[in-house]
């Protein structure tokens, strides 16, 4: 890769720093150093530290393994939550989507990654046994619903949880997938309305 | 602005840090605080400890007010370089990309800004004083080069450094503009095909 001459040592190491993070090229992150040599010092020490603070103070609710700052997370902890309903998702952010909904009134279980063999990342890299362990303790009923992302990794990740879990006697589902509400016909990419097709429902008038 | 409810203060904070970036919306700040979790801790104090490095030890020439880690930078310093041509930049950016041409032998003077009234940037944000009076003790046949961009916030501060050294008796000139080379006339703006006319060129076959 061609690499800029840059006038100071200081400002190189911020830079590649900056260019490390995913989706931030070095003309970015030479404007980002820049901006942040413009702000007031004690700004660019927050902004520092409130990063040092997440790294070094984070915690996972011991249920779920949600990013939390208590032992439990807020939606292991409220009573009000169907625990018999495990929502399986990738990460926080998904979390945050289901939540934004407002439709979904049970619990989740974070797996922190997806497995992605390309990045290196296995089973034993995310919280699969950690899932496994909190449906052996699981009542009568308990239903897990796989909320990955339709790629490859997505499903790998899915298959291989269920061949985990199915000796347990839960009932799996999947989130439906098909058109969009709203969606147009003639705009559907054909894969997904081949399989709105196969995946017909009984219309509900 | 709609904010998120996100499951941990930390992790917010994080966000919030991220987000006062410019350019990067809070969907964006969130998967980079994710990303920063994901990695080892010793990597993300390195990111941070760079960054206030930066901040807290960042130097500045003496003479051209460019980032350095000397007194005096390596442009400056250098014997080779033309010090009667001076070429006034907005800030280090610019000075790397004339730099990467490899056709301008003289030195520079680092604004450290533009002045921009709606951005609250005024002539005393900038390093202007200084060019002046660096500018009293020039040489015989100094030459000063605007090299700023060609919005109105350029302009008004070529026009403002303009009249503070008028009276310096230096030669006072702006980077030539016109069609790029290899431009198609029938993809110019108007704007830039007309100025082109109106500066045109002796042919030098």
């Amino acid at each position: 890769m061609y690499k800029e001459k840059y006038p100071s040592k200081l400002l190189e190491d911020a830079v590649d720093a900056i260019n490390s993070l995913p989706g931030v090229g070095r003309k970015s992150a030479l404007r980002l150093a820049l901006h942040l040599l413009r702000q007031p010092q004690e700004n660019v020490h927050h902004f520092t530290a409130s990063i040092d603070k997440l790294r070094d103070h984070v915690r996972y609710c011991r249920t779920c393994r949600m990013i939390s700052d208590e032992d439990v997370c807020s939606i292991c902890s409220d009573n009000s939550r169907d625990k018999g309903t495990i929502c399986v998702v990738e990460d926080v952010r998904d979390v945050m989507s289901i939540e934004a909904t407002g439709q979904y009134h049970g619990v989740y279980h974070v797996l922190g990654g997806i497995i992605s063999p390309i990045n290196g990342i296995g089973p034993s890299d995310i919280t699969v046994n950690d899932l496994v362990n909190r449906l052996r303790d699981a009542e009568e009923g308990t239903e897990v619903i796989f909320a990955l992302s339709g790629d490859v990794e997505g499903e790998t990740t899915a298959f291989y949880i269920y061949r985990q879990i199915s000796g347990l006697g839960v009932k799996v589902t999947s989130l439906a997938r098909g058109l969009g509400f709203g969606d147009d016909i003639e705009y559907a990419d054909s894969l997904t309305l081949g399989r709105s097709i196969a995946n017909r429902q009984p219309f509900r008038p």
